[in-house]
């Protein structure tokens, strides 16, 4: 760091006057470096009545936007408890405050990654009293690179994360200066989200107004920044690395399908449009039929994790209009429920990954979002009932509903808990869903298919996985004949033309010889957010679509 | 297996009439439905004809659509020849070709994941002549369920991959039977794509005619199953699967950013528009702003590997609409070549893991496609220039090019082969363009900053990757202060409004402090059609998006 480089104003603050390509823009442009004008004067001044007398005038300041600070590498906060000797170090954070005890002595609270850091700024031969008056003034969320001696102190510092060690400030750069006034304070997004209905109580709401989700997301990255968020997010890593673990260690291949499709392939609801050149294109709602493709192609077994679309109007509290898939496909020799064990598996290889590796971050979730821990069934034995064995639970808890009926959301949450009381478990699996409720490509079931004039009664090879009572997966065995496929297609409740331009190529894919198979598709942020038991899908996403919501 | 189960048709082929909603079908169903009588009737007669003397009947023949074939599970053929003790297996496979030797012996080439292996269905006590003569007319591509005893040949089986074994069926079932006429065989696929100006011989066009590049796309399923482009599919697997290894090493927290964007963000060129209910909305030309947004929202370093969109009316041989972006962006402490000098690491990591990890794959491609290995530069030291050098370099070689002038496609391929002339590299950066030619974030050069009248001459801190001379990567140091970014924005070549609602957001993010940070972004397709030489990088995409293909 050269002398006085720190304090020379960014070249932002300098008044250029409007450049060719703004001139539209002029007034506003011209108010703009007034301001700007005013602001390097007044700082010109604080800095020439500084300078006059002020030893570490070279150690302190706000670095240059073009500048580079010349230090060596600096480390992490959170590794600095564990350095074997006291001493100088370096290191960037975030100020979480800065307050002045008196004009010889400022403390600072740093933040990084989760962890808080106590820093003193006293006076001293060294350090002059506008330096201590510089770091006190320093907004909170400004980012800062810190020269420090590290000590330990005599009481555990218990305001910060970092108790066993302080920073004595020996020079102190700002990066970045954030605004003083910002339109969300990350204390108030440590504040829990209330679920509609719910209430904060009132010595809550004395203690900080609850800030409402809009204002949140509205400033995300502030809110991203609360801890509980970068735990959310830390979980929603974990999900994604051990869903991918589990099927790269059985040598699945992970795979991209294109999201941009020559026709709406399943059906012609809840597709975004797209213009494509002088054509239209339409948004992917699923891998499905690409995924099977890929079977069809000859691969052992797919995955895919990737943005699906759905232009569904549903403005509730689980419903996105994008999200991130966690689809799978695969053959298999001798019928469908090998698919299903191991789908099961992949769940308790999932749970049990989050409960071991990630419990940290699902106890600062946890510690904000008060819900009952997910439970997970005795022995590793997934609760797996036959869908006419829910229908028959649900009638005995006082529910009028058909044999060939889909659940309705209440009806699901109901049956879940049923579930949960006999079987000890959030996590279940309904098997052999009606085959009139399910997409022309489900497999029917031999024993109740076309027993009757109607090709839609009777049962299908199909399944979904429920948490907390809510779906959180889909999936089926597919047809893998052409002839069948088109039937099906023919017949199905809502018939679909196996000649339309969409569908052509997928049924044809079936005429070229192609395995036995079944697969699923799993919504990532539905199990963050049922997992941690969150009272918004929108919590789990880091920038959530909605119907109404497309920033930021 | 239960007898004669495999015998039964697949209800596809019964005659159950049009469906109420097919109506407006009716005719051709009407024809459909002949058809597949006639075909019933045969396969009936054929069927009452075969039995009359067939002592293995239950031994041999279709599996019904909605059948399980109640066996155990199979195993994949790649793992017979390491079985220990000769005997009874299972297993599921495709069939290459089968051929009949005499009425009593048929040869048939199973294959499954790359393997070949060869089979025989000899006649015995147990195994009827209807048998052999099934076995022989099973389409190619077919799919079945063998039972098999393993023996080792006299002589090693010199046409199959697996030369050490040979399998006598003992059943055999089609659970999925091919075309017998398919639009493209797998053999046509297995012919190398000529690059555009590139000719086949007069031997080779001989010995079988090349298919063309659309045809091959147009029927992708099959063509996927070419053992080229399995293997380049294998290499695309790796150079993700390195990416990911290479970030998740370093603690990178893995991101999905949205696709739908409120607003057309990097200008508003080359973007695709989305109908959103009552508004618009656009695709994300790539995660930039919110990759930064994440940094700003206190992220320790991110990536994506994720679509990215393109409405660029470009049909070349290295343009797609559609991609698999591999993004990343770090905080960094001293200067961005802290960041270029990872990036470097990275490309070495994943040049040198596919060499080691996926070497086999590799030379499965180079066997059809026969270019000159990938160039890593001696030493581990990536030739980095300054942008000027090589404007240098290509003036020495007799281009005419100015100071601040983009590179065209062949002055940069000119560049590459200079560079490989001279560092016996086919990677290398370039550092330093010009800042007029870079977007509106990319943050200036302090050195040759705002030292003339125009706010756009000089150079800046942002590098693009070369692999053989083609560009892989762009990145920057981007501008991390929201006064200083609102200046670059109106001054910029081609101006953009700060106050836009789609960059009002990410402008205010740096409001709220960010650390100084940098990234980049790679084409997956392109490294690997790159790292491979292949002709067409829609070679390296499992179902390639151009203008005008949307489909399959």
């Amino acid at each position: 760091m050269e002398p006085g480089t720190g304090n020379t104003p960014a070249p932002a603050e300098e008044n250029k006057g409007p450049s060719k390509n703004a001139l539209k823009k002029a007034q506003k442009e011209k108010e703009k470096a007034e301001k700007a004008a005013k602001r390097a004067a007044e700082e010109a001044e604080r800095k020439r009545a500084a300078e006059a007398n002020d030893a570490s005038k070279a150690d302190y300041g706000e670095l240059g936007v073009l500048d580079d600070p010349n230090i060596p590498e600096g480390v992490p906060i959170k590794s600095l408890p564990e350095l074997k000797d006291e001493g100088d170090v370096i290191f960037q954070a975030q100020v979480d405050n800065a307050r002045s005890q008196s004009a010889n002595l400022a403390f600072v609270i740093f933040k990084d990654q989760g962890e808080t850091l106590q820093a003193v700024v006293a006076k001293s031969e060294t350090i002059s009293k506008q330096m201590v008056k510089f770091s006190s003034g320093i907004p909170a969320e400004s980012v800062v690179l810190v020269h420090a001696t590290i000590t330990k102190p005599q009481d555990p510092v218990k305001s910060c994360s970092i108790q066993t060690i302080e920073a004595h400030v020996k020079k102190i750069f700002v990066t970045s200066k954030a605004d003083v006034q910002l339109p969300l304070q990350v204390a108030d997004s440590e504040q829990p989200v209330y679920a509609e209905g719910e209430e904060p109580s009132q010595e809550e709401e004395a203690a900080r107004p609850i800030v409402g989700l809009a204002v949140r997301l509205n400033n995300r990255v502030i809110d991203l920044r609360a801890r509980q968020n970068q735990a959310i997010m830390t979980v929603r890593h974990g999900v994604k690395r051990l869903f991918r673990e589990f099927f790269e260690a059985r040598n699945f291949q992970e795979i991209e399908t294109p999201k941009l499709l020559g026709a709406s392939s399943e059906g012609g609801a809840n597709v975004f449009e797209v213009t494509y050149f002088n054509k239209k294109a339409y948004l992917a709602q699923s891998p499905q039929l690409y995924k099977q493709m890929l079977i069809a192609a000859g691969k052992p077994g797919v995955f895919e994790i990737g943005p699906v679309f759905r232009a569904e109007n549903s403005n509730t509290a689980r419903h996105l209009t994008e999200f991130v898939g966690l689809d799978m496909e695969m053959p298999f020799v001798n019928n469908y429920h090998e698919v299903v064990s191991l789908l099961e598996e992949l769940m308790l290889f999932i749970f049990n990954g989050l409960g071991k590796r990630y419990s940290k971050a699902v106890e600062v979730v946890r510690s904000v979002y008060n819900v009952p821990e997910f439970k997970l069934p005795e022995a590793g034995k997934v609760p797996r009932l036959a869908f006419s064995e829910g229908i028959q639970m649900l009638r005995e808890a006082g529910e009028k509903i058909e044999d060939y009926e889909d659940l309705s959301t209440p009806q699901e949450k109901k049956l879940g808990a049923l579930v949960l009381e006999k079987y000890g478990s959030d996590f279940y699996v309904l098997d052999k869903f009606p085959l009139g409720i399910r997409p022309f490509y489900t497999m029917p079931d031999k024993e109740t298919y076309n027993k009757t004039s109607d090709p839609n009664a009777g049962y299908s090879n199909s399944y979904d996985f429920f948490m907390r009572g809510q779906e959180i997966m889909s999936g089926a065995q597919r047809i893998h004949q052409a002839d069948f496929l088109e039937k099906r297609m023919r017949e199905h409740v809502t018939p679909v033309d196996p000649e339309s331009p969409g569908l052509k190529d997928y049924v044809n894919a079936f005429r070229a010889g192609c395995p036995r198979h079944a697969g699923g598709g799993l919504g990532l942020d539905r199990i963050v957010m049922l997992y941690l038991g969150l009272p918004n899908i929108r919590l789990a996403s880091l920038f959530p679509r909605d119907p109404q919501r497309l920033a930021p």
